[in-house]
């Protein structure tokens, strides 16, 4: 009985001492692991901190090629520019991927404006991308909603030959601006259609900002091939509120409103790709991305001038301290995120047809300011080595993890990749300027683009080094 | 036996049952107490993000007050405007405590330049805060220093009769833009004394900023009664770079330089206080506050105009929703921040002087930009106090509770309260402004300005309902 006693003690003992010595060794492994992460992690922040690279490559950008829409010569000025300076970093290849596009034109710059009391005023206003023209002056009555209830209440018979004005504004409440805009924006893209099927003949749109000014916001709209096509257009807030305002005086005043855009036929464009072989598996990607296209207006400076410097920069970032990738580092800079993600489309497809692995598709198009992490759209599990990850990024600040990431050109690789992630950033500034004359290089600090460059880098390295 | 054992049975269970039931009822009060304040601290933030008040003030201040430097005639503008703004609130009391402050003035703007291969070279530069003038012209030899070694390995006879130009640059490398500000102020501060005990005349003082721009920054500076005074002046870090540039290839360069700059007898001027009295313990107080003085470039907007909006707004949304302190609330506007905290000290006096009990003291002078959360100077119990409390701003992103509190003001009022307090912000764009003239109002985001000003009403609205 003792000696069986002693047995037990004896393999208890043992048992206990190698479970001890297995949470040591592996607890002093990860740590190991963790102290050459963070030494890898700070040589990358320390290149991206200390040059100036990316902001030499804003200011060129913004202020020598500037608005650069899908389709137009800017565009392709452009590409042309981003593979030539890319090139410089030395890739292992580079190569242009094309697509079509669509072409839409704004034309002659749109107006409108409404006489009330006597006096005539002028509203600031821009069509939204993809919208039809007015064929000249269009002048008619203006149903104001500010939901989408408000307007299923209206009869046909009110709407029939009428401008709807939708003007429910961004709650100022929400915390998070970024959700503010989100709840707000089904006016812009939806607008139109809901209201040509009770007959409009145009819709007008407060634009999705919290700022009171007379800068209105563009940006994407859908048509529905089954309901009828009609013009529509974003007012500024001052505008909105001045309509509103005089709506409510006289109910039947009219807005003449001429919109000269139109739609032009599509034309071939391109993805650029850059690569960085990874040595021991190189057939595993991890992408690296942002969007060359921008609105019309502005520079694009933040939208997304900001993110196409920080993917070259990861690319640039790894050369410049000999970080070898032991996967595929791919960095992608899409064509026509604002208008379709034709670009995002074509890349997803043709990853597809190639059978290609991708461990993880990253970007970077969030306005380039203070970065806070990331939002990352994986598995529980997945997420869940993010989140370890993420506190190599902590003491950059950058070590959040959010749900929902918010990459449009990435949508197209769902379910082809392990996790989609999108550089999160402090969203209080971007929607004063986002797709807007004053998304300009002024509004851009160099060193909040920088941190979020060293935060893209760190995450790229991780997951170069180990998948996922 | 079985009787012993039922009865510690009983006992036990009855015991346990207490103790769940304790837990439970204790969590459930937690609970409920944190679900009051999560509706009081919503409520708080409702009103100042969908509130124009303190846009419209930052608006007035900047453009029809602007720089206000102690001592100055805007300087007395805005006690002036301030009291007026602040009394429409409508405080329980308000009144001005006179406090007597140096009164610097610039002169005529400086000049700095130096002839190098036949060919004169301006340099951008501003007076430090304090400085004596040159008395004419200097023109002089130059020494260049990256460190207090570097300076200390200097003979008297290689620094006598010479300028000496500190020149080490803010660390871009360091994440928190703000630590690299700290580790590189020493120069500004204590340049002078150092060269001056070397036999120097003068003192540049390369700004201290991460940008490569024209803009000088100016700032405090320190002189030592026992060393003699010396002119000091910052030049912009493009004109330190041209001069560090120019030493390499002609050491023996002289830069001439004229500074205007004089200290003129004191002034009476005055900090602002504002209270809200406490409903059932009047005798305890909670501080807000923010600095009046701004240097004479720019226009104060983020230094420190963004926090006089801000502890103003505390008030006035405290009153909007009808809430009543239990304890008193106190906004304090501080004179004379920038060059000794003459206003600072002044409070703390008479607050000692009268034996009043000060709960806590907190103060907005971080710029302005995106919060974090708080800097808290306490003692670790009461830190972790304010940890928990964190938890109800997490949903705000302003939850993020670091040591060192950075309000210059509080500093007086160590050892005199429980815990000082300061608002912490992004700090990316800082210092691309600060002490220059880029400190206007339109680098200034009103929703950062809002997000900071619904935290610090929140977290002063804790410490009123409970104290520490």
């Amino acid at each position: 009985m003792k000696k069986l006693f002693n047995f037990f003690k004896k393999q208890t003992y043992f048992f206990l001492l190698s479970a001890v010595t297995t949470l040591i060794v592996s607890s002093a492994t990860a740590q190991m692991r963790n102290n050459v992460d963070s030494v890898m992690i700070r040589a990358l922040y320390d290149e991206v901190l200390q040059s100036e690279e990316m902001d030499v490559n804003l200011r060129y950008l913004t202020a020598h090629i500037g608005a650069r829409m899908t389709g137009s010569e800017q565009a392709k000025q452009a590409v042309d520019w981003l593979k030539a300076t890319m090139s410089g970093y030395r890739p292992d290849s580079i190569y242009l991927q094309p697509v079509m596009v669509p072409h839409w034109v704004r034309g002659e710059r749109e107006t409108a404006s409404f006489t009330t009391g006597g006096s005539t005023v002028k509203l600031d206003l821009l069509a939204l991308g993809g919208s039809i023209g007015t064929s000249g002056t269009l002048t008619a009555q203006v149903v104001e909603v500010k939901s989408w209830t408000e307007l299923s209440s209206l009869s046909d018979e009110q709407v029939r030959g009428r401008i709807v004005f939708f003007n429910r504004a961004m709650n100022a409440r929400e915390a998070e601006t970024f959700k503010a805009y989100l709840a707000a924006a089904d006016q812009r893209a939806q607008g139109a259609i809901a209201a040509s099927k009770k007959g409009a003949i145009a819709a007008l749109i407060r634009s999705l900002t919290l700022a009171k000014d007379d800068y209105p916001h563009t940006g994407a709209m859908s048509y529905d091939t089954a309901v009828k096509k009609i013009p529509a257009a974003a007012l500024s807030t001052n505008s909105a509120d001045k309509l509103s305002a005089a709506l409510k005086k006289d109910t039947a005043l009219k807005v003449s409103l001429r919109i000269s855009s139109r739609q032009l036929p599509d034309v071939l464009s391109y993805n650029i790709i850059a690569e960085l072989k990874g040595a021991s598996h190189p057939e595993e990607f991890i992408t690296v991305g942002a969007h060359i296209d921008t609105w019309d207006v502005g520079e694009g400076a933040s939208d997304d001038g900001t993110g196409l410097v920080q993917a070259m920069e990861v690319l640039r970032a790894f050369k410049a301290i000999g970080l070898k990738p032991a996967r595929t580092l791919r960095v992608i800079l899409y064509m026509n995120e604002e208008a379709g993600a034709h670009g995002g489309v074509k890349y997803a497809e043709q990853a597809s047809a190639r059978n290609e692995y991708h461990v993880a598709a990253m970007e970077s198009d969030a306005g380039g300011f203070t970065p806070r992490g990331f939002r990352i759209e994986a598995s529980p599990e997945v997420t869940a080595k993010f989140r370890e990850w993420a506190l190599l990024l902590a003491p950059y600040k950058a070590g959040d993890i959010q749900p929902q990431q918010r990459g449009v050109d990435l949508i197209p690789m769902r379910g082809m990749t392990k996790a989609l992630l999108s550089l999160d950033c402090d969203d209080s500034r971007l929607f004063y300027i986002h797709h807007t004359a004053l998304d300009t290089y002024d509004k851009i600090n160099p060193r909040e683009v920088a941190m979020g460059a060293g935060a893209m880098a760190a995450m790229a390295a991780l997951l170069c080094k180990y998948g996922l």
